[in-house]
């Protein structure tokens, strides 16, 4: 078996490698070769099977008909502008989100002998304000940022080109990662990762909303396996509707902080600053907050059941255990 | 005001036009020009205020920018491909539907004194079944075809620029216009209206379908009373969500052959000849039948109430009365 994965350096496209390069297969099948793409260059990590990368821009001409001259049989399609930044320029959005993705599925329509299960990564930037309680599988699709248009014309194309034996892609709209690795960033979703990351490690961290905000969680852990879980399933399992809202863990930020209390303890918390940002809380009040994922589900795509296990999930990949 | 229709020569367009032409004015402003832009070339009618048209291709390099250099304040876009040839072509449909929207509305973006009213004609075809009896404004949009893939993609960027403020878009997913005048076409659709409109003229017609087959219609002076009510609706009455399904009137094959009958008699009624169509039954059968379309009700959009009128109207405006 064939892989690529664009946005191959994201921490998604990083985790997704290195659990490909541990299993050495996928959906049953031994990896033949795995190729990794992204915009920034970087080296490719050591496998038992060939591993190469190479740095390119997919909206760029000709990059996406030579990434699919390889005729992956699966592809992991994660390349994309993030949310703050398709926001603040849209050009730079639309190029990547847009036209970067439309540019690789029409690289693979074009090549009549390939027909790979692609693997998109959505988001639930799909959907906009005003929303249910529970946003349900058959909720419309309004995006309210630039970003949610450009993963959802993304989503069209998938099912369109899906339809027409093009390729057989399937979408996720993967839920808010968390606990995220790494420094802080400036992303308004980031102290939902910060308020445990940090004082994990004796550090501070910023909560500049209310205890009652309530938002969806999976662990890296979790959308590593969403992603592998989404390439073994059956094409015909999925059926037309090809773009599913993820499960996720549905919690409040006091709940958050109650489970940070129980896996770590009560200093832990003292290290949570309430700092109200009503600049954040209002971006915070336009995100969907719980999802049915009832489709996904009775696919057998899997989260964590509670925020602890999240926790504990950061403390063993992220922390050594 | 100055006004541009795209795709002009089409049916809509033409009856858009005469009756622009007529009124002199648009919500409550002088017409000081109108610009006809289809694919095809045609001769501009003549007019109390200056008319002009032209034959281009919107997707093609350059266009779109000529267009939007006369800075219209109301553009009509309802240049675009037909669902049937764009699922028969591919390349066709998404250079005409997807480029061709997409190079328009950059080109309004990127005239920072020009933000005018878009009136996009959108289409049914953006759901997909399987529907509700009856669709809710809420439901989600998941085309079935090609075309509806391309139509939901103009109705998402159109919601993307007019919140970003490059234009004031708003989007109507007309019902099936009925009767349509004309010859018969090849369209699956074309035996709804070609059961009344060649009966009314003594002349025979084939019913493929059953007579309990539900489906939404309005009439070809509906339509354009829909264009020019979304011409004049306060931006701000429309909300964030631009799009819109339009009202009709949802009846079956069965009254719709009543309604003939009240209207012309038994011996048109007698003309329509039943022909079993199994290909054509299961295309109608993956067709939305009723929409609540309350928010279209609710900004004032109005349709005939039964189609004993949409009739009465075909004879009026096709049949001297």
């Amino acid at each position: 078996m064939k892989i690529l994965i664009t946005g191959a350096a994201g921490m998604i496209g990083r985790k997704l490698t290195a659990r490909l390069i541990a299993d050495g297969m996928l959906a049953d099948r031994r990896i033949a070769s795995l190729h990794l793409q992204d915009i920034v260059p970087f080296e490719p990590p050591q496998a038992g099977f060939p591993v190469t990368s190479g740095a390119s821009d997919l909206a760029e001409s000709g990059i996406a008909e030579t990434l699919a001259e390889a005729e992956p049989d699966v592809v992991f399609h994660l390349a994309g502008v993030v949310s703050g930044e398709a926001e603040a320029d849209f050009d730079k959005g639309y190029r990547a989100n847009l036209d970067g993705t439309r540019a690789l599925f029409d690289a693979i329509r074009l090549r009549a002998d390939c027909v790979p299960r692609v693997v998109y990564s959505s988001s639930i930037a799909v959907f906009g304000a005003p929303f249910p309680p529970a946003i349900p599988d058959e909720f419309q699709q309004v995006p309210l940022t630039s970003y949610g248009t450009q993963k959802l014309i993304g989503e069209l194309l998938l099912t369109d080109y899906t339809r027409r034996g093009f390729m057989d892609g399937i979408g996720l709209r993967l839920p808010t990662i968390c606990v995220r690795p790494g420094k802080p960033n400036l992303a308004a979703s980031g102290f939902f990762s910060s308020i445990i990351r940090e004082p994990l490690v004796g550090r501070e961290a910023v909560l500049p909303v209310s205890h009652d905000v309530v938002h969806t969680h999976a662990s890296p852990r979790s959308a590593v396996g969403f992603l592998l879980h989404a390439a073994a399933l059956p094409s015909a399992a999925i059926g037309p509707r090809r773009n599913l809202s993820l499960p996720g863990v549905a919690v409040s930020v006091g709940e958050q902080i109650e489970a940070l209390r129980r896996v770590a303890g009560g200093t832990a918390v003292a290290l949570i600053r309430e700092e109200p940002d009503p600049a954040v809380a209002a971006i915070v009040e336009n995100w969907p907050q719980r999802f049915d994922a009832k489709r996904a589900r009775d696919l057998g795509f899997v989260a964590e059941t509670s925020f602890d296990d999240i926790i504990r999930v950061h403390i063993e990949d992220e922390l050594g255990g």
